[in-house]
C-alpha cells in the first residue's frame, strides 16, 4: 500500500496535508521513532543544524500547492556531549524557545508536548528576531531523542 | 498506483480533500466523463434525484474527519424526454438554481461552469427554502451530460 511514481511519494490532486497535532504525534512521529513504514511519507528528514529556515521551504515542499507550513523530522543535537541541552544553532542563527510547552492530547490521554521556537539571526545572546516560527513535537514515551517540527 | 485497503480507497492520516475548482474540473470531472481510472477516487457516484441532501453526508464521507463539504458525481436527469431542462427534484423537495453561473478557468483558459443551487423542501412553485447549497460543475467540452457537485 504505497502511492508512488518512480519511487517518489505522490499526493493525488485535491489533497492537502493538514494534519492535526494528534495525527502528527500519534501516527507520523510514533512510526518514525519506531522505524516503521509510513504510507505516502511526505515528511522529510532533515538536519536542522545544517538548514536555515528559508531553505526549508524548498526542501519540504509537498506537491505543487502553495504552503505556509512545512513539516520535517530532525534528530536533536546535544549542545555538550555530557549534557541534556539541545544545540539549536545553524550557520546563520539559532532557534530559541518561547512561551510554555503545550500538552498534546489524544482524546483525554496525554501523548506529548509542543515547544514553540523563534529563529534569531546572529549569535546568542545577541541576534535579530525573525518571523520564522517552529513547533517542535516530542512524544511522551521513552523515545525522547528524535523530534519532529513544523513551521 | 492505488491506495486501498480491502478495495476501499484510503486517505493517509493528515490528508484532507480540499480540491480547487480547477482540480475538480480538470482532473476529477474530466476523468470521470472519459471513464478513466482515478487514483484514490474519493468522489462517489450518486443519483441526486433519489438522495435527499441530509443523506449525502453519510454517503459521501471521506475518511474520519469532520466535513462541511461533500463531493459527488451525478448524471443529469431530463425533466422531459425531448427537452433539455434538468429534473432536480427529490422525494422531499427540489434543487433550484440561484444567481449566475460562474466561469471556471485553468490559468487564462475557460474550462467549465459552476452553477449554484439551493434546496427547497416541498414542491415547486411552492417549497420552503433550506440552508443546503450545491455547486454543480460542468465541463466546457461536448461532454455536457455528466456533472459533478459539491455542497
Amino acid at each position: 500500500m504505497n502511492l508512488s511514481i518512480n519511487g517518489q511519494s505522490q499526493v493525488p490532486p485535491g489533497f492537502r496535508f493538514h494534519p492535526t497535532e494528534e495525527e502528527l504525534l500519534h501516527y507520523y512521529l510514533r512510526k518514525k521513532v519506531a522505524y516503521e513504514k509510513i504510507d505516502l511519507d511526505v515528511i522529510r528528514e532533515v538536519d536542522l543544524n545544517k538548514l536555515e529556515p528559508w531553505d526549508i521551504q524548498e526542501k519540504c515542499r509537498i506537491g505543487s500547492t502553495p504552503q505556509n507550513d512545512w513539516y520535517f523530522f530532525s534528530h536533536k543535537d546535544k549542545k555538550y556531549p555530557t549534557g541534556t541541552r539541545t544545540n539549536r544553532a545553524t550557520a546563520a542563527g539559532f532557534w530559541k524557545a518561547t512561551g510554555r510547552d503545550k500538552i498534546i492530547y489524544s482524546g483525554c490521554r496525554r501523548i506529548g508536548l509542543r515547544k514553540t521556537l523563534v529563529f534569531y539571526k546572529g549569535r546568542a545572546p545577541h541576534g535579530l528576531k525573525s518571523d520564522w516560527i517552529m513547533h517542535e513535537y516530542r512524544l511522551d514515551d521513552n523515545n525522547q531523542e528524535p523530534n519532529m517540527s513544523g513551521k
